[in-house]
């Protein structure tokens, strides 16, 4: 997707929010700073990398106060390095202050997985390979965090269970193998559904490729055994590499003529990008 | 907590089954194996660490299929590594491959945030200072991930806005500094509440030990300076470090004799926990 | 999906007792019947055809009391006729009847699009082509709907708009064009993502053929033109009918090598399948 | 109820969007439209009847987008022919198109059954039976669809199992018999509360009669049976014909004197009504 | 209601114990007990009056464990005095702990409104009045007060505002007049709605006889009037006194010979009934 | 908290708004008062008190018609006396009559909770304690409940079971008596939580404050007791009273010297603040 539209985003900001308030509200602000008290705020950037959240962020100001205004400095996806201004929001100090930390975690997770799915395409180079996400998404942020990689330039997999079928090693395992599996899901499923299978060995892709297959993934494979699984496929299926990848393999894996690589570690384990709120004056 | 009520739990897992199941289910798995077919798998760890979400693990798994049966290997908490057997679960194999990702997902993520605080409270050694999380968790998860930094060795800061009040820079600057600001929350707030504020200098911690505070925060202080904070609070507040804390710096900053070392990065960058299901037999 | 998995279906059923019980509960039941009567009651059916949504009734009955006994006397998917039993229950007078019009609602309305696809289904005859349904569901009721389509014999389109690409008229007349519609969905889309187009005319299905896509849909089109349309696609897409679907005009459609006929009236048009619950005697 | 408070109905549109955009939103129109793109279309009945739902459709487009514009062209409860124009949306042709499907879906619908209801009622002529709805309606839905047969000139019979005392077969059969079954309401409900009971036959009819009820609903009795229950109640409580109404035979049976003539038909088997939208030009 | 449908209870406990268990579980329980500590403990009523709420109490002790054995002492609606034994639970000492105060709070709430009740049946003597709440309820808790009322012999006035028409002065003052606002309601309702009207004089009683209705509210009449009201009526319509309800005041009101006394202080101003939990013993 | 964020509040008039719309919404001002009809109403006071929750009555009023003009003729906390006008509204007369009860629901239950504590501070006169409430609060409503004590002049104790410790005498028994209690407490929590002590006599008041406690809770003791349990205390921890808290007994409580004074009535049975509205003029 290219935008998060707001009938998915602001449940999770409203949930998100109400996880912070909890049953008080912001005690320390509400007794420490005057109700009349105005404030402007910037956020900015601590490090280098891509934005992503920025819809998130504003959502959080506007549902903790619909009067505080809100600008951006930076379009989404934009690069920035540290110290960039991002977004000035400015109003009642009260309300700005309640709802910084769940602006910032979001856009701290979502820029944190735009700057690694960029990182990691910068890494493929000239080649045609694209970097694609996985299934090992945080629980109930799947979409945000599908759409971050968009964001970074990535590509994304199965969005669930039902939208595209991945046959895996238990599957081939309890089906009793590849051929099998393949025809049993091409009966069943509808005519708008992809098929992937995960293969091990190049004997398995061999019997995928003779079966039919729209994709194949190619599972902790050598990289020689990739190149020649590339060559084997010749465009009959699209070819995903799958497990060890790390930006610094990604440039022989991406060599190897695949067309996708995936990788969990893109939504489980992108370090979170470092965003602060500023003070700025007085509104 | 020491366990997450299941009431919490519950609603979290069904969350996450539902966003991966969507509007059609496992297609594979309906597809590719026959609805009789049973499985028996094992959980097993991948990696070094600490194990937590054990009790998410299952509740996908019998949410899925009240019958499958599952038997935990190791308990909450343990400390495995890699190849250890952590979980086994039994029964129609279509519901087993259903839940797995949502159960390994809540796992990979739990576990991950265990071992890095694991990893802390260990660099911390014989000094007294306790590792400590902040509000910057995953929107939605934060009582999850807070219960993985208990289980991790790790104690909680305020679970949200509303339990404990924190005054911060921006609170400091907007009310017009540390003496006002620390009145007036000792002045609204109940007597069941604690209250905290960030100082960046010695002269700010200085006025806040006059004024009076359950704890202060140092922000990114020196080491020098901290020794310096330690000495001049002399018991009198609870001392917290936070601010460019890592594991290699963590000795050097618990030597200063700070009571506790808080990290952000516990709960909002911990990379995730490497586990797999492996298939055993046809249960 | 073969079968509907819990955590989709209960939900549901849960959403039309409370509809249903209100405020209140089932007053007439509460005060006209004593607590302690029992009661043995069959659903039957009222006419022939194919029983669809024998676990929503039972969650609902389960749901109202996990102390009724529910045995089902066809299995899910059964051909029957005028008369029939289905299902028996047995238990407390006062729950069977709070649950009965519920339990009777989600059969009576997923047999009823269940017998309906089976129809058309037999129409098809000895051609090719499937059946398939659109999204022209009920509002919230898309994943059970469409699984009966699956019971009555019938395939899937896409479950929503974010699992499959179906560029229509609309989208291209505002990109500009079949070609330049086509070429910016293979560009954005991920690699298990299937692309269909729907076609007006024989030169818009050439000018699709020659970008390239999985699926064409001929939209209202002639026979005769249906007929070209098979020819001229030659087996480089699946060939879908849409418009003017009767149970009248399936077997002229099939008998021009289509592969799908696409029908919105088999959601929400098909009309109630006739099914009570007959009183037997005090359990 | 003359018109659906807001609360009521936005959940259920809210609902119906979310299951529509599931998790990755409308990827067709976001790779295929540029985001700049605007349009102006309008929804075009296809067919006579009379429309209903127009409130869920703007909230569906307003939903997704606040930013359209939406005009009505005609009133809700319009009569309308085939081609005729009843809404105009204009704005961000990607908003449009993602709201479009489940706009249509509410009132394809709500006009069906609108416009069913309206044929049984101008089936009634001068007679003085008014024809009412049953708790026979599509799980969720029941608010809206006793709403749509309002529109269409109909009256609803009881909203849930809370509101009224329907006595039906099952309640005499286990109660022990009309007069026991009346009696126990009577003692047991509130002053608010009306009493109807279902007799299948003349005996029973004057069994409740003489025990005193609001309303008797005669069951599938032939036409004969039902003008003599009219003149044996002679006004001492409500007449409603129930069991085998079609268009057909509404005349006749409103002949016999009835005043209520109910028709699950109307909410469950309403064919949907004929709508779509057409694609003026860029807005 | 007779009883709570368990759909519409659990819902509710459910919200009382996450609105208590928070984000952090019982923190004292949990640090202070052993995990293993098993605990005996007896509900104990502190005041004489009406249980009302076991249903609650026993779900809330099993949401939070569902391995706690829950005994009733004494049956719901049981006349108890102080001192007196109500339900014993035993298990594990911290799931009954975290679940004590919820399960006390619904039983206070519930047996506070039973027990008004009962005081102003009994009040009524034997005159043939009843006493009935009205839409005076806690927001959220409708459904369980108005049958705590019900347990307390009480009758119950409208669940809400769609399942009953009451016109009161506001109606009648807009409408332009009784007449005008009763004919209205009549001409639009369905046949199974109830009409009520509020009068504040004989004059305005005069004009509801005349032009008919269900049911009539006395508002704030004082008893001479109120006895003159019912002998007006002779019987044409219900009477409900309303205003000034108190202990002291109900006999005479009875005496009049109205058929409904209604008490908004029923619902909304019942004092909590008082019951504690004793610990007995390790279970 | 010193007000309700929108986010907790919103939620919990939208469901007692819904609770009352029901299935079919306002039906005697749908069929009674013309569409058209506009009203001018006043909320008034018919009591004098503490005014709370006019933030909940306007959202009740914009909730069910956004152009309804709403004009606090009050502050929030203001003392008003019986005839004092509070708010004004104006618009769609349909739309202020389905709204109105609503309204009124939580402005009694507030401000009726306010107006005791106000009482209750009040007596305390020039003493130093403080009133405070407790979780004997009305399921779901806690937050605002805790909100209006605050309004009232009132501090809180824990908003719930994980925001602070507090060891009750089942926790003592259990555990095996104060000191270990308090032990394992201060081990388990971390730096930012409270802890109190229930306790029963004078021995145990001194085992504690041996031990070390934040707070004390004094558990229905006598008033002597209490005098010697502050002296003992002597500014080593808060010192509460618990426990036969009544207006009378107040003046003479505060006389003792306690801290803090709480009471279960100030949330659990404060009498309903008599608040209506009167019509003014078609708007």
């Amino acid at each position: 997707m290219k935008n998060i539209p707001p009938l998915i985003l602001e449940p999770l900001v409203r949930m998100a929010l109400a996880e912070d308030l909890g049953r008080g509200g912001d005690i320390t602000s509400d007794n420490v700073i005057p109700a009349t008290a105005r404030a402007h705020v910037v956020m900015a950037s601590r490090q280098e990398g891509i934005i992503a959240g920025l819809d998130a962020a504003e959502t959080a100001f506007k549902l903790v106060d619909p009067l505080l205004t809100v600008k951006r400095l930076v379009p989404e996806g934009a690069e920035v390095k540290a110290g960039d201004e991002i977004m000035e929001v400015a109003g009642c100090a009260r309300s700005i202050l309640a709802a910084e930390r769940v602006a910032l975690n979001f856009v701290g997770r979502l820029s944190g997985i735009a700057t690694l799915t960029h990182k990691m395409v910068t890494a493929v180079g000239n080649h045609k390979a694209k970097i694609c996400s996985t299934r090992k998404t945080t629980p109930g942020l799947r979409a945000l965090e599908k759409y971050a990689v968009k964001i970074g330039g990535g590509m994304n997999h199965r969005l669930g269970l039902d939208d595209a079928v991945l046959i895996k090693d238990n599957h081939i395992a309890i089906a009793g193998g590849v051929t099998v599996a393949l025809r049993r899901a091409k009966e069943g499923i509808g005519h708008m559904v992809k098929i992937e299978i995960e293969v091990d060995t190049l004997a398995q892709l061999q019997e995928a490729l003779e079966e039919g297959t729209d994709a194949v993934m190619l599972d902790n494979m050598s990289l020689e055994d990739m190149a020649t699984a590339v060559k084997m496929t010749a465009g009959r299926a699209i070819v995903e590499a799958s497990g060890g990848v790390t930006l610094e393999r990604i440039p022989k894996i991406a060599a190897t003529g695949v067309d996708m690589i995936s990788s969990g570690a893109l939504t489980h384990s992108a370090p979170n990008f470092d965003v602060g709120l500023d003070y700025k004056a007085a509104a």
